[in-house]
């Protein structure tokens, strides 16, 4: 059981953990049938370029361009520009890749000249040949801030520069009010042949709560009248990777699937958890569907299957669809 | 017969001949005697990067990290950042080797964190390992522009893009009205230990003049009371490099040694020019001394040596000094 030929599905991704999932799903949908809405809250400027780290990595995944060691940038990467940039003393906590660098300096440019952050990121996602849609979540700034017991940090400021060390009390997503879903974004969510809303397995403080953060989106995707599936970043009470369990901790949460459910709360339909928390299935809530697998996607075929076992969940939460 | 030791040059120049000039009055002064004020005419915005052309070619070649063949940026350069723009569909008729860019990003930085362009090539010399004082003509933008028979362009439009085939007609030397010398460029002017100005083999409308454009420096170097001495970029009818010959005769002047000497006028008080242009010598107006030699700078030897000669003619014009 998946859902139908005709039917489609929105995507909400971060960066290495929701853009596994969202290429396991660009294998099994047709094109038309995938949009991937993308967190821009970590997004910053350095020397002077816009970088959009999740989007580069949703990107580089689906055109299978990234490097999957270092979990960020592009594979057979070089590093003759940030080796100089060492060698004359400038900044270097942020790693830049020479071929990284083109994508900065081609958004550049074309931000520059008028277009929008979709109508960027629509040509590099042509560019790069990647079939299927992925989309800004706005196109508005939105700024991940961290306050931490250190004072309030710029998200990659916390996360590059401070690695995390920190301590976490409270999260906030700068500007949000005032932005809107990017037209693709909206348009998705509107389709009528919508028949789920996936929220991948990304850290929902700092990847997924930012799309949330915009101006009735929780609402909205409640509204929507389709299931609403996501899948835990927490795994045997760690994360996957980055510091999403840590970040559970200090704010006094048990790193836990259970966790990451109540973080969600009244917006999921379905929750997909990994065997390792299988005891814990029965403490979650009795309106939520829980679905247990491997979730864990070390190859590409793991992508896929959890792509699919996802799918077959919102399938079975959606009934007739919308 | 060469300048005291206690004595001090200034030199001004573009990029490439110029800068070969200077690496050669670097190896023969002591680094307190030489200051070289470098051409921000050709400077220019690119992916929202300052690329400042003649400046970084007067650090490579001073670095020795130039590329000799090229002419311009550094040696053992690679290129993946520009392969991929190629990729991406990006502008690019501005070739940036990875390790240039560096500079580039670098230099960037420092300007946006408020310092002053004098600053930063301050900066980049001392990480560069250079000895002697490079600063750039001014610390506030002047731009230089062509008028040509295809509409007014900027320089690098006319240069890099149009590969200078449009013809010209007039120079303009945009901001320069509201632009004042680089404190290093004055200080180094004022010297009372200055014993002469060299004017390096740079293409004069669009190396030079812009350095010559900045409120009453035609003047003040007439002024010093110190010999001005200039070196023929035009060789036998030719320019070494670039368009300055094509210039010439667009402006309806013979591409000649004598055509450059009558351009910078009564501001010359000595000139050099080369053996294949020696039958010229007696044309010259009286008032200017004029010494023949070869000026063709292939190997490094060449370059100390045409700065050997230019400084003996300093010294000889220059009688007791200032």
């Amino acid at each position: 059981m998946t859902i139908p030929a005709d039917k489609t599905i929105v995507a909400l991704s971060g960066g290495v953990g929701g853009s596994k999932l969202v290429a396991g799903l660009n294998k099994i949908l047709a094109p038309n049938q995938l949009t991937t809405v993308v967190n821009t809250g970590d997004d910053f400027e350095h020397f002077g370029l816009p970088i959009c780290p999740d989007l580069d990595t949703v990107l580089y995944t689906l055109a299978d361009l990234n490097d999957r060691e270092r979990g960020w940038g592009r594979r057979d990467e070089s590093w003759a520009c940030m080796e100089t940039l060492q060698a004359l003393g400038a900044e270097d906590w942020f790693q830049l890749g020479d071929k990284d660098l083109a994508l900065h300096l081609t958004r550049r440019q074309w931000l520059q000249q008028g277009e929008s952050l979709s109508q960027v990121v629509e040509r590099i996602r042509g560019q790069l040949g990647i079939a299927s849609s992925v989309v800004p979540m706005s196109d508005e700034p939105v700024r991940t801030h961290v306050q931490t017991d250190q004072g309030e940090l710029s998200f990659q400021d916390y996360f590059v520069r401070q690695r995390c060390v920190p301590k976490v009390e409270r999260f906030f997503y700068r500007n949000s009010e005032n932005a809107s879903p990017s037209k693709g974004f909206s348009h998705a969510l509107q389709d009528k042949n919508l028949a789920g809303v996936v929220i991948g397995p990304s850290n929902p403080f700092v990847s997924i709560d930012p799309i949330l953060s915009l101006p009735g989106m929780r609402e909205t995707l409640t509204g929507l009248g389709v299931p609403v599936v996501a899948i835990s970043p927490i795994v045997g009470g760690k994360a996957i990777k980055g510091p999403a369990a840590k970040m559970f901790e200090e704010l006094g949460k048990a790193a836990s699937a259970l966790s990451v459910a109540q973080h969600y709360g009244n917006l999921l339909s379905g929750f997909v958890i990994d065997d390792a928390d299988r005891e814990t299935a029965g403490l979650f809530d009795e309106g939520l569907k829980v679905l247990v697998c491997d979730t864990v996607m070390v190859r590409q075929a793991d992508r896929e299957a959890l792509a699919r076992t996802t799918l077959v969940l919102v399938a079975e939460l959606g009934g007739e669809g919308r």
